[in-house]
């Protein structure tokens, strides 16, 4: 198969080493000659004449992508012509407004769900879709043999391929990515003028929250300002429930009934989160070990559960303030639970009782 | 050292483990007799009268604790009267109003930022206070000698002691532990209505920022309600920067700055959390390993990283959708990075081009 890749940045430059790897003959393209080049230095294709290729991946910054799919679709009169845009409702509306119904039927939106917050082509890496989502807004009018061959593509990257329609899949990444990105940020920016002693009572809690703080701000724009609209529709729904627990922390006893809702509202979102390997939530069993900070100790460690024959599902290291230690977290199937806490015990690592559920930052 | 704990749920019971591991005489109290006995039971302390014992550790529900406080410090006329309430300007007040000033004297607040999202005693742990920070909130008036006990108590538990004013106490635990909880709630909630195609797409991204949302509404509820004022200024400080958002992505072009600002003023407070071990925030390198979900996997990694004698500072296991696989982020030293990478790969592990930096979702 020929792909010809436009736009070299990390997603396109990922894509062309993805598929290089895969024996797909890989084509590039960008309105920067260096990018170009550097894209190709990097293992992500050729800088030849793609020819007649067979599909055409647009890998441009999202607010022009709609004028260059319109532009290949044109072009490449043979080719499927796709995309990796992070948001697809108002894309499409563009195209169908550039092209015509032919053409439209030969373009395949689509939304790998990978990222870093570092970006262009230096930052690319063949295994970057690797086991990530890649969403396909295929629809009725698509050709089957088009769509196959979309399919198989991002198949070869090692993405794990779900159907969705554009405006399932806005609606989607606005709940569980644009959302929680914009008010991960918020949260952080309230500690800007945070005295040092202030945040040095930091917990796990905070880490966990704010970590996704440190993207880019030019990324995040383009992505927010191309869902705005169910963006917008989240964080106003979000804002009104935080309007009510403002109301009840300002009314005080009497309204405390508004502040525990909001806590067990958030209980029952939380259970709807699915848990690894895109199966139903799982509530694991989690044995705490407390190790000494020294180098080593985790290979001990696992090694010592491996020996004992157990999968570990999740793990968490938990930071240690003023002391050279780690509250190491393994969770297992409850089934094994016991099994390794018994072991770890014998071999002489230090566990707490037996509690089958997650740390909090009271 | 003889101390007496009134109150034996999930703190009063660790407290009471934690310190008769280290020979304190520890006597126990609660209005239940049953919760009294359990605790006891779990070898928390005796059932014995104190008699004049040297400490008094009020571990009640903050609702009552003052009115517990003030009779302790009657009742007992020689005794350190300590509490370990999670709110402290509130409770100082109240206390004041009930008691004489020689009293006012013999009493330090606490609050070990210890906590699980189980409660009572039979969730205690004698490690639960371990390498967590204690913050002490004591005066000028607060005798060096009485002082001195609550800090040798603290530290015998493995806490390590802060000190601060109560006022910057309540107004630090409103920023790192109470704004985070009630916004983590509020992003789960959003999720409580979306279908399971569209939660399916979930990241490690919203896993984190939701993770604390699965707290305890009855615990949260008390707490956000003593400390209603600052959580209260926080969240309406951030409540305007999230309408300056929800306004810029209403008026659309042209107001893609504010969002840039908001993401970008995120990245600033981010940047202010300390890393580990309560040390200025650290940039390590991250090495990502890509591995089979089977038995014993991780362990052989984590025995070869031990093997090159290299200290891994911090880990995660990002969740692979729709296949069993693990990616595997490895923090070390930015000085090791190679090392590690050039010596997992001579092992057979896979690993994508080097990279100092974190993963993101977009």
């Amino acid at each position: 198969m020929r792909v010809h890749i436009i736009g070299t940045g990390l997603l396109g430059a990922s894509l062309g080493q993805a598929l290089s790897a895969q024996n797909y003959r890989v084509s590039l393209e960008d309105t920067s000659p260096t990018a170009q080049q550097l894209a190709a230095d990097l293992g992500a294709g050729e800088l030849s004449r793609p020819g007649d290729p067979d599909i055409v991946v647009v890998a441009t910054p999202p607010d022009v992508a709609a004028q260059v799919i319109a532009t290949a679709l044109r072009k490449y009169p043979n080719a499927t012509v796709t995309d990796v845009a992070s948001i697809k409702t108002r894309l499409l509306e563009s195209v169908r407004a550039m092209v015509t119904r032919d053409e439209l039927d030969r373009y395949i939106g689509c939304h790998p769900m990978a990222g870093r917050e570092k970006s262009g082509a230096i930052a690319a890496r063949p295994d970057l879709f690797t086991a990530r989502p890649w969403v396909i807004c295929s629809d009725e009018d698509t050709p089957a043999d088009r769509l196959g061959e979309v399919v198989a593509m991002a198949e070869a990257t090692g993405a794990s391929v779900t159907h969705l329609d554009p405006r399932i899949h806005d609606a989607a990444v606005a709940k569980v990515s644009h959302v929680p990105q914009v008010i991960a940020s918020l949260v952080a920016s309230q500690l800007r003028h945070a005295p040092l002693e202030e945040v040095a009572l930091a917990g796990q809690g905070l880490r966990d929250v704010t970590r996704i703080a440190a993207s880019d701000p030019r990324l995040w724009t383009q992505i927010l300002a191309g869902n705005a609209e169910e963006v917008r529709g989240v964080l106003t729904e979000l804002r009104s429930e935080l309007d009510e627990v403002i109301t009840a922390l300002d009314l005080g006893p009497g309204s405390t009934g508004v502040l525990a809702r909001a806590i067990a509202l958030g209980n029952e979102g939380y259970d709807r989160i699915p848990g690894k390997h895109g199966q139903a939530p799982t509530k694991y069993a989690v044995v705490t070990v407390l190790i000494p900070d020294t180098p080593g100790t985790l290979a001990r460690l696992f090694k010592d559960i491996g020996d004992l024959g157990i999968n570990v599902e999740d793990f968490r290291m938990d930071h240690a303030p003023g002391r050279r230690l780690g509250i190491v977290d393994v969770s297992v199937v409850p089934a094994a639970q016991q099994e390794l806490e018994i072991g770890l015990s014998s071999k002489g690592w230090q566990i707490p009782e037996s509690a089958i559920e997650k740390e909090g930052n009271a």
